[in-house]
């Protein structure tokens, strides 16, 4: 089975070798949108299902893909990824000391002679931060690391320092969620 | 400040180096004995303490080490690392579709000056398995991962896929609080 994760985040690509040797990587150029109306767990399954259709209608033949995508959700507010520094400082110094959610959307669309298959599901976690000081958040800023993520923070990089705990999967809150996703494939009887 | 991690798992050593770009690993050879009796969160602060303390005593001048051990306890047993396949076998067993506590004990030592001072602590997560099959138990074993390992796994390699949910320090589970290491290296002026 031809196997396709729809990103070029990375981490998820380094998350999706633990269930499959070998997959391509086409990452979906469809804009992210969130809908403030829909809530934050079907804004996340709304944006890794876009992800994975996107692809899937894209490409031809037996195959799997897989999309996922993470909202950062705190006082019902949906934080993406920073426009720019301010931004991010601004995201970082609402998520210090506090306990956020972290809705991570996962989707997978199977094509197997013919007949379409499709699994999604939606991970909660919660992260709860440092109270963190406004040099603690210029210095993780000029490093670079928060620029690219949703809620201006990598749970994996530099960021694991300021992260006090997590309840529920690492690894959703990193931009996979690894478990899930192993779940889904057994029930697609592509693992 | 010389940096002394009291400790040869690659683990570990890759966690510390977020808190600090040069240190030096120099592993305890004192045997891990578990007391039975101490209960498993004081067991895993005094091993990290024996650890920590073996690397003190044979270092000398301004430094700071750093112990760290993790216990896996379910049911009151604690489970240290396999003794062989058949060890590893039993414990995956019973940890499979369970809820188990993973108490990983940090001990810092610091010398300035001829001051010496000490923090150590306890970070307790909770790690929830999926029901796995022998096949999934006995494929995870040859793959060799769970042999060096408390609790006959790891939550950052093969074994992530096995993992429902962890709740508390995703990386105290791996090996190292890093989060707490931070902190009592704040308290004790290291960082």
């Amino acid at each position: 089975m031809r196997i396709i994760l729809a990103s070029k985040s990375p981490r998820r690509k380094e998350l999706l070798q633990t269930l499959f040797q070998e997959f391509e990587c086409i990452p979906s150029e469809k804009e992210e949108k969130i809908t403030k109306k829909l809530g934050y767990k079907k804004t996340a399954m709304l944006l890794s299902t876009q992800k994975a259709g996107d692809i899937f209608s894209k490409t031809s033949g037996d195959r799997l893909v897989i999309g996922s995508d993470t909202v950062v959700v705190l006082n019902g507010k949906i934080y993406g990824k920073p426009k720019d520094k301010q931004g991010a400082f601004n995201t970082l110094k609402t998520l210090s000391g506090k306990t956020h959610v972290v809705a991570t959307g996962i989707c997978l669309i199977k094509e197997q002679s013919g007949v379409v298959q499709m699994e999604s599901a939606c991970v909660v976690s919660k992260v709860t931060f440092n109270k963190l000081t406004n040099e603690e958040i210029n210095n993780y800023i000029e490093s670079g690391e928060p620029m690219d993520k949703a809620g201006s923070y990598g749970c994996q990089g530099i960021g694991k320092k300021f992260v006090k705990k997590i309840d529920g999967d690492f690894f959703a809150v990193m931009g996979l969620p690894v478990n899930k996703t192993y779940e889904l494939c057994k029930q697609l009887d592509v693992l």
